[in-house]
């Protein structure tokens, strides 16, 4: 039964990621580039992957959304809450899933792709299509990835913390869309925001697969490792400061119901 | 009383068809055409269509909403589900309510589509007005329709399957919604998606009455009946694929409250 | 106390009208229209009468959010669900809250205004500023006010028909805030959409006295009825068409839970 | 413990207003700017602002969301309804975690800031960036910060008050990030919206220590204090007349469970 529920739990992860998170996400930049700006804006791109964020939190259901991004799953078992098997099973349906994604994209937009590229799979260059898929970062953004994961799994944990508002629960989903729409219109500049090495990765060895070639690991600095090291540290830190900074006063905030109410009657009491 | 209960629920997904999914759709795709660019982008027709299906849904009430989409309503018919009259009633719900959806939309732009087209009404060209109602696939988005319904019929399944997350019922027309604004901001390359059969083939006799002819079916490559075709094979081919790796597992997940509990804490134990 | 109630009634739809549906709606244009493009587009109008509506619903509170609409107020008083003496409080309230609107935004923008026509506040000509505040419908899109009030009804009924899907009440003021929206998304071409006479005729009668001058009303074939007159007609015509065709049924559509149950569970169990 | 709670508060209002209403609000100016318009527009930028209101109001958790602006505490200290301590504690925890946030998007887009002004910090001119980080008011919309406080606070009363409509507490953060988008859909011309003294005075003195030197304050008319009084102008303001218009009325509007029903009935019984 045991093993059966694990093969469940990958199987989830693959789909919400593959579904949501990442074909809606893909899928949009791919629109918005090969579409020349008759076809979405940036803030397109934004929405799609805050959208996708949402429903995947909602389909993987039983399982933690957070489980969509390597970092956090990472996270967890260095500090650890799951088990060593537990983080392989999910790294792997995270990778199935947003390989499958990348494929899934590719194939939808396969031609609209040899017509916009005549053929030629670049990664950079006035057509290059290679950051429909992964991240590229500049150099003038390195801290970016780093930064928006703190934000991130602050974000996250700031909205999960029962100790904090228990109020909440039904909207965490929509919240964590949020907060990653948030996150892509303010650390989104240049390149994407990499704050998922799930999101990154599998749909890089893709392209290199698909007709990219190696350049997709070469070019650009050769820093294919930054969208996937920087969420992770990044990830570490922001559980760091958290557990230094809030759970160290042990959030004895409002100790009675008395409290709570009178400071929930502060505003409507102006 | 049966039969007034059939009546009901046409009138009902008739309504909620004719309303929300299709004036609010067709009248925004009218308006970005028109107002060349002044009153509109792509991105309000996405939110047009995700808006129309939130509504639609909430609209059509005690009916499933799944049944504004004829693709859905025939996969049901497939699987069992329902029988060929109900189908039947479905279908003629759905026909009527589109067509007299697009019929509202040609009345409502009567002067202004004159005014944009000298009276001239065409499929393609610079003044081309027919994808104001129905989607012309181009050769290079051919799977486009297909894709994009397997995607919303898993992203439904998922949504309603109350074996996986039975807390989010009231909020699954928000995310229906945002369901069809995600493949809308991914997967509306060039043509608009046809997801819908519903959506499409009605508006489409429409225009052949109408003034444009009997080009909006040979136009475009004679590609009407792939916005008919495809979404009903994509959708039965995303229910078998859920049949298959999600239901075969039969959902063990969570097999008691305490494991969910669990499952939901380690966010907040992080 | 009757005295107080009816004073107190007047205050919150002045004041939810005046906030947020007015002052919101107003200064969006506002800002588009003197932002020159850098402060906005269309697409933050429709967004701006949409929250506008949303918040002046969840405002006005006690009393129905539909009395925000001197349309509605005016149709529900002929079906005589409301007193001629509670009409005239209601149409006193919308009309004082929108005028009180409408010079709020002529204070906040006075420099704006008249750096940007050079002191020549007109009605059209390409420093035209008089659309900050009312609609000025264009002969190509003279049905457009009175589709878009059948359409305005016939979803306000729906979202609030308690017989049809009583779960959704707490969503309310956003589904409404939603259908504002939608119909700003698609039926906004030119002129703004002239779906309620309180947003209208108070702000042409301020821009008449504020430096306009009469042409505000002579202006543009003398139409400044239309978005008052369109919206009462569209209004009572759409309560006639949900009367006859959805009432008449008198909606018995799931007499037991179990029916209910069952449609319910159609989607499931594809 | 209750210095211990005291302590929490703090670390609870800077952490909120760090992570949601400044790093979300401030990036999303740097990436429009720095973006030269491909990387988002000023809707981002009021949408940015949005979900940091609503994601911070959640994260305040226990502590009341409206101290995430120095206006409000500062008026609910005039009001007397926290201690001088209290407010203290308040202003310290916002000034340190707006000024901090400054930093954040300092370090973040440093080598962006640096590429696009060529190292030359500035307060205007073609290559400004002062303004990514704080408001700078032009003369034609000096009553801008004052009247779109007085709509926040207004706004945040109604939207608070349990004697109007006690239904909506769920959503009132949601509703709050409605409040913060709408006043900027329409409240923004220009320098962005002054609503709140801790949004722009921490950041201000950050921008003067780290490059943009004394022309921060200076620079624009010397109005930097604009952007600090005029919310707390606006903030007392509208305390003052909520209160005289309707709290004098003492809002007896539906004194019975049974009169309440009525008036929500109105618009079903259409």
């Amino acid at each position: 039964l045991k093993k059966s529920t694990t093969a469940t739990r990958i199987l989830l992860i693959l789909l919400s990621l593959f579904l949501f998170t990442q074909v809606f996400g893909l899928s949009s930049v791919a629109q918005v580039v090969l579409g020349k700006g008759n076809s979405g804006h940036y803030l397109s791109i934004n929405m799609a992957f805050g959208i996708g964020a949402t429903l995947g939190v909602y389909a993987a259901g039983g399982v933690s959304g957070a489980h969509l991004n390597a970092a956090i799953t990472i996270t967890q078992c260095v500090l650890g809450n799951i088990s060593w098997k537990t983080l392989a099973a999910y790294i792997i349906g995270q990778f199935l899933g947003s390989f499958m994604a990348a494929a899934t994209v590719f194939a939808l937009y396969y031609d609209a792709i040899y017509d916009y590229t005549k053929g030629n799979l670049t990664v950079s260059g006035p057509t290059a299509t290679a950051m429909i898929f992964s991240t590229y970062p500049a150099p003038n953004v390195s801290l970016q990835g780093f930064t928006a994961t703190v934000m991130l799994i602050l974000g996250v944990m700031v909205i999960h913390d029962e100790k904090n508002n228990a109020a909440i629960k039904g909207a965490q989903p929509v919240l964590t869309g949020l907060l990653v729409l948030g996150i892509g219109l303010g650390m989104g500049l240049n390149t994407g925001y990499a704050i998922n090495p799930s999101r990154d990765l599998p749909p890089r060895v893709f392209t290199a697969i698909a007709g990219w070639g190696m350049a997709v690991f070469t070019g650009e600095h050769s820093w294919w490792w930054v969208p996937v090291a920087a969420p992770i540290l990044g990830c570490l830190f922001g559980v760091f400061i958290y557990k230094l900074f809030i759970d160290f006063h042990n959030h004895p905030v409002l100790e009675n119901e008395h409290e709570k109410e009178q400071a929930g009657m502060e505003t409507s009491r102006l």
